[in-house]
Parts: C-alpha cells; sequence; structure tokens
C-alpha cells in the first residue's frame, strides 16, 4: 500500500526512554516503519518543519452523544445535569442526530491532535455511532450505555439486562474489529447510581468471557456515593468491586473522590482511571488526588469527558488543566509537563489494552500521529517541548492528524469533513432533539 | 477621519442592560457612532457574519516584559520563582530584549482578542515598552516596577525611593496621553515584600497628587503574606491601607488569601481586584473568592498575569478558568458566563478608570471591539452566546480585532505584524537574555 515521510518535525517518541529525535518518521501501511536516520528515496513526504510530531492523543472518556448537548446543560451539578438535561437530551436522540453528534466530535477531536478516544454512548442506536466512527478515520472504543435503574431516568433509558447485554454483544459481533481493527466495542454500564447489581454483575461476566473492557463512571461527586451507599450499603468502588468489575479491564472515569483505601483496591487490581479535569471543575465535582494515585502506579490518563460539561473536547485544555489542579492543590511541580504528555499518550494506550499498538512513535506501532505547530510566536521562546505543549500549545495548533497513516487533518483543515455543512446540520439537529426533548 | 460599518454580527453591547442586537456598528473618527438600525449609504464595511460582537476584553494584570520568559520558569511557587528565575531575567533585560517581549505580548493579546491592558513592567527601561505599546495599537496602561528591598531581589532592581518615583513621574510627563489618549501611566509597587513602607507611602503620596492608578500584587500566597507581616507586624491588605494606598485608583492583583474583614476592607475603600485564575493555578496560589468578593460590591476584573507564569495571554483561558473555578469551589453556577464575560469588560474598563471610554458597544465609545467566530463547529450548537464565548470559543476564533477605530487583526491575521520574524526574534533575545542573566 501507500508510503509516506513526514519531514522536519522534532519528534517527541514517547518511547520508555522519551527519547527525542530530530528525523524523518516514514509511514507504510498505517504503520510507522522508520524514526529518524536517512530519508528513503523516492517516497512521498510531508514538511511538517516547525512542529512537534508526537503520538496522537487517546482521549479515554468521552460521550460522542452528548456533542449536539453543548451548551444546553450549563450551571448543574451531576445528578441535576444527567437527570434535567442529559437523560432527557439522550433519551430525544435518534439516529440522524446521533450521527450528527458523532460527527462534531470527530472533527473537533482530529482537529485538535486526538486519534483515538474510549467512548461511552447512549442506550439506543449506537450503530449510528459505529458506522459514522467507521467512515471517520478516528481510533475508536465504542461502549453503548448499559442502564436499567434510577427513578429519575427516562424509561426510555432502561433496559432489562439481558435486553441490553444482548445489544452490547450484537454491536460487538458487528463492528468490533472494523475499519482494519481501528473500532472495537466495549461495555459501558453507566455508573452504579443507574445500574442493578444484576446489571452490575451480567457486565463483569461478559466482560471475563469475552475479555471485554467496561467503561464507567466512579466517584465523581459525593452525592453520587451517597446514593450508592444507599443503593449498595457499601463505598462504590468497593461495590464495584464486590460485583466482579474490579480487573485490569475496568476503566473508571472521574474517581475525584477516593480515599487511601480505595486507591489501594485500584493499584491492586489494576483498574484504569480517567482523569476529566475539564469536567470535574465545570460540573464542581472537585481535584482528582492525581498525583497520588500515579504515586502508587495506578494509570491515569485523560479524557474531555462530553460536550455537555465540558463544553470542548480539546486535549490541549486537558492538558493543562491537569497540570496546574495537581499544582494549586499540592504545589507546582507535583505533575511535571513530561508526565501529562505520557497520561495523554502512553496512559491512554494501556488504557485501551493497546500499548503495543498506539501511544509511541516507535517502528511497528500504529501511524497514528499528530504534529503540532511551535514555529509561531503564541509559543515563543519556549525551549521544553514538554512545557510547550502543556501550557503554550492549542489545539488550533495542530498542523497534521494522521490515523492508520491516513491524513485526516493537513494544514489544519479536515481532509473529510466540511465544517460548515457540519456545524449547519448540527444547528438544525440540535433544535430538532431539543424540540422532541420538551427542552 | 474615517468611517467603517462592521456588519453581520449578533452584538454583545454589554451595556447595563445587557442588550443583544442585531444590526451594523458604526464606528467614526475612532468612535462607535451608531449601534444598530439602518446601515449609513455610502461607508466602507466589513462582514463579520456569524460573529458575535463584544467590546474588546480588557485584562488587568499583565507583565508583558515577562512574555520573553515563557516556558523558563515552570515548577516553582511565588517566591521562588520570583528569587530564582523572573527577578534575575527581569535585571537582565535591556531595551532590545524589551521590545520584543512587549511585541510578543501584543501579538498574543490582539490575536486572541484583547484590546487594553494594565501592566507591571520591570525596574528598568520602560520607555521601551512604552514607545512599543504606542506603535502597536493596543490600549495600555503601563508601570514601571518600583521596588526597594528583599534580600534575595538582584541589586539591579532595588532603587532608593526618590530615584524610583522621579523615573515614574518622568515616564509619566514623557508618555501619559500618548497615541491619542491610548497611553497612560501608572504607579507599579511590585508588592509589600519588596517595598518599604517609606517607598508604598511614597507611591501614596504621588498617587494622591496626581490622580494616578497604583497597580500592584497582594496576598497571592501564604508565605508572602507570612513575609508582610513579619516586616509590617500586620496583615497584607491591612498594611496597604495603612501606607495610604487604600483608594479606588489601587488595583490589587490577585486577593487569593483575603478573609472577610479584608475583603470587607477592599469592598469599603474601592478597591479593585484583578483575578488571575491561570496564573493562580499555575503558582499553585490557590482559588480566590471571586464570587463572594463580587457579592460585596468589589469589582473583580481579569488578567493572565505574565507568560511566566501561564504561559498564556489569553482572555478565553481566564473566562472558562474563572467561571469554572468558581463552579468547583461553591457549585455549578456560582460564576454564571454572563457575569464573567461582564469582568472581562466592564469591570476591566471600572478598574481602569475608564468606564466612560470603553468596555461597551454604544455609541460615544471607543471603537474597541472584537469579533469572534461563532460560525463553526467547534463551538455549535451552542445557543446562549455568554456561554459559548466562556465555556466553548478559543483566541483562535478571533475573526476581528479593533482599537480606537483602527483595525489590527483581519481575518484572524495582524494587520502590522509579521509573526514569524517575531517569534524569530523572540528566540533570539530570550536566548541573548538567558546568556546574560546567567541562566
Amino acid at each position: 500500500m501507500s508510503s509516506l515521510v513526514l519531514r522536519g518535525a522534532t519528534v517527541l517518541t514517547m518511547n520508555d526512554t522519551l527519547d527525542v529525535i530530530e528525523g524523518p518518521v516514514v509511514v507504510r501501511d498505517g504503520l510507522i516503519t522508520q524514526v529518524g536516520g536517512a530519508e528513503p528515496p523516492g517516497v512521498p513526504t510531508i514538511d511538517v518543519s516547525g512542529c512537534l510530531l508526537l503520538p496522537g492523543f487517546v482521549q479515554t472518556h468521552v460521550h460522542l452523544c452528548q456533542t449536539l448537548f453543548r451548551g444546553a446543560a450549563d450551571d448543574l451539578a451531576l445528578l441535576a445535569w444527567l437527570r434535567q438535561r442529559v437523560w432527557p437530551m439522550e433519551a430525544a436522540h435518534d439516529e440522524a442526530s446521533l450521527r450528527v453528534s458523532t460527527s462534531l466530535a470527530v472533527h473537533e477531536l482530529l482537529r485538535t491532535g486526538t486519534t483515538s478516544v474510549l467512548t461511552m454512548e447512549t442506550v439506543h442506536d449506537t450503530h449510528a455511532v459505529l458506522e459514522t466512527l467507521a467512515a471517520s478515520g478516528l481510533r475508536a472504543t465504542v461502549g453503548k450505555c448499559l442502564m436499567d435503574r434510577d427513578d429519575a431516568a427516562p424509561a426510555r433509558l432502561k433496559q432489562p439486562v439481558s435486553l441490553a447485554i444482548d445489544e452490547a454483544l450484537r454491536l460487538r459481533a458487528a463492528f468490533d474489529g472494523a475499519a482494519g481493527g481501528r473500532i472495537r466495542v466495549a461495555l459501558a454500564p453507566r455508573f452504579a447510581v443507574s445500574c442493578t447489581r444484576e446489571l452490575l454483575e451480567a457486565t463483569a461476566a461478559v466482560s471475563d468471557a469475552h475479555r471485554m473492557i467496561v467503561h464507567t463512571h466512579a466517584s465523581e461527586q459525593r452525592d453520587e456515593i451517597a446514593v450508592v451507599r444507599a443503593i449498595a450499603g457499601m463505598g462504590n468502588l468497593a461495590y464495584l468491586a464486590d460485583t466482579g468489575l474490579a480487573t485490569p479491564r475496568l476503566c473508571a472515569a472521574h474517581c475525584v473522590w477516593v480515599d487511601e483505601q480505595e486507591q489501594a483496591l485500584l493499584a491492586e487490581r489494576d483498574v484504569k482511571v480517567m482523569h476529566c479535569p475539564g469536567s470535574n471543575l465545570k460540573l464542581g465535582s472537585g481535584l482528582a488526588p492525581v498525583t497520588e494515585m500515579r504515586a502508587r502506579g495506578i494509570t491515569v490518563s485523560l479524557g474531555a469527558d462530553g460536550a455537555a460539561c465540558n463544553n470542548r473536547l480539546d486535549m490541549f485544555d486537558e492538558m493543562r488543566l491537569a497540570a496546574t489542579l495537581q499544582a494549586v492543590r499540592l504545589g507546582p511541580g507535583a505533575l511535571p509537563a513530561r508526565d501529562v504528555v505520557w497520561m495523554a499518550t502512553r496512559a491512554g494506550a494501556a488504557t485501551l489494552g493497546l500499548e503495543e499498538e498506539i501511544g509511541q512513535v516507535a517502528a511497528g506501532f500504529r501511524a497514528d500521529l499528530v504534529a503540532v505547530d511551535v514555529s509561531g510566536p503564541l509559543v515563543a521562546p519556549s525551549a521544553d517541548p514538554y512545557s510547550t505543549l502543556v501550557y503554550a500549545s492549542r489545539g488550533s495548533d495542530v498542523r497534521l492528524t494522521m490515523v492508520d497513516g491516513e491524513v485526516l487533518v493537513r494544514e489544519g483543515i479536515h481532509q473529510r469533513i466540511d465544517p460548515q455543512a457540519l456545524a449547519h446540520d448540527a444547528r438544525i439537529e440540535a433544535s430538532r432533539l431539543f424540540a422532541r426533548a420538551g427542552l
């Protein structure tokens, strides 16, 4: 198939020794085949001089279906936000609105350098999301939302356990491994508040049987934890462990309120934690003990969460916040910029179970790459590339985004999406959806 | 002189009734002469369809001289950050490096929609900053730094009181009112840690005599407050009041650690507070009680602080953080988006004593305007313009920036600055400065 050379960048390999290399990166058949050394003759080149070239960002907690809710759920805390706004809007989604919501997310993610996501979708019609993703070029591990309780949830969003699990397995059969392996299917019980013990146990059994990732939320806000305690008679993470979910395949978003005992449990079971600092601020959740969790060896990666609570899907925002929120919690230097870039790449890859395929610029890895322009005055004169990326660079500095060797954004311009047409469609589908939801 | 019509935008007037108007904005001789109504015939037009048009942002706490230090002072708390990095670098500035540092800031500020600043410069050569600003088009109130104590400060930065005050007054004589009133001169005692009582009292007397704004830092970090208590035998704000500085002309950056009594003092004396959330996080300062101060009627405006502790100068970052940090302190909705835009415009104008001239899109006001593109998919489908600006828009969405009726950024492109040449100069001057500083 096709070969390509990316020429002129400073390469942050994000390999185990964090090598920084000046030299070409050669891509063939979707894989990186060479980093540094002599440029092979006769291969088409793209000049990315003035850029940092690094592994594409991995966002491990997003909700593509919520992109259409951007700006429609401000100024509410978690449970009210879900019950008054997000659940009614999710219940009002149809296939058309899901496709546009997904494309709107894909546009922003790729435009700002994210090449892989772990995403929890809504209860119904997740095939529409998966089909859109398969055509988009983005790498995605997707779970349809599983939920069967909470009196305040719309009836349409609550499914009997067997129906929910069957649908998740049908999606797995139809889509797992699609698009040359770019698309994978996960299990996504929303959180303990909206799942019965039966559903959580069934999810654990299916995850064990099929080695499927389980993507959930945990211990984001204190009133959520109080609800779980009332339901289960124990702490949130203890409950997830009690239902059999606390395995290395469990990916738990937020973990803002986890005490030392719970952090020990997360570390011991190798549960993956996804930190979402932008969402944690806007929903008033709190400042997560990221530094402490990392010190215990817990894999902590990053995600924007949904546009309903962020309201962006831009890894540069999350990287900057991740670093500076630990500085304000524990003092400057608590979470250095280099560690944040690690979280945004390597930790994300490990969370997805793809550490042998993505997260590094190294021969044999998938060619999921982002080139960030650091030549201009908005980041000058920063010398340290990690500091530049985390503190000074912006999503708008992304010049090139590539997944599986395909150039999806070039010179800042999407190669598959017409932005103005997409914005137009988004406004139309959003207004239809709000009307259906009665909002 | 020249007339111009800005056509097609949704105008956020930020007037007292927060009117939102669809219609033309007419500019003549640097002033806004008409908002809404029929478009006058025969006047040149700029189409800003798809944009929100609003008053240019006012950043009330910046240090232009520190822009060249971007990325050179990460991971340090305030006093170490000053003593180990920022003061040695300020001491190493010369006229050439100050001019480039100023231009680097001006580029970023205008590119991201800031039209006015209150800035504290370094001790020496502030004429170079003022000359650069006068030529830049940006509106600025500038103070040379006044400081005469702290054992850890370089000798070059400490001046005898009379010399410091004389130099500030010479700058006032030479530059106050320059560039058609765009440039003004303030007094800028750095903070109580690095000023003797004699210097603070002399500053207060000069401010009284000449009605000059006093720009300082106060109560940013707890060890700073402890130093002041050891020096003065009282709290930081009580000390500023005791030296005669606590007047409506006092502009106090940060005020992160102010108790109820100190907040009452700020309110009673109408001291202006400048909130710098990005800097407060990165330096580990804390989360300021902005909501409580506003509830007392204190004028709280916004600034990025310097690029040495931010590392951007982008009002969109500060607006988003201002809102979300209050959400995490007090709950979502504590500081609504609309109030944040008020802080970024009206409160900034009031802080500068320019509330009759800038901060509103209204006939008779200076034509300091910014057009923010909200037509694209990165902000769709947000409906509320304040939510969009604060939570979803980015500095890169600024399509047009105008000061005194002059278009300084158009279609996102600077009209007076060559970005690549500026970045080149910044890297050269920074490396020379670091060499001079021995860093």
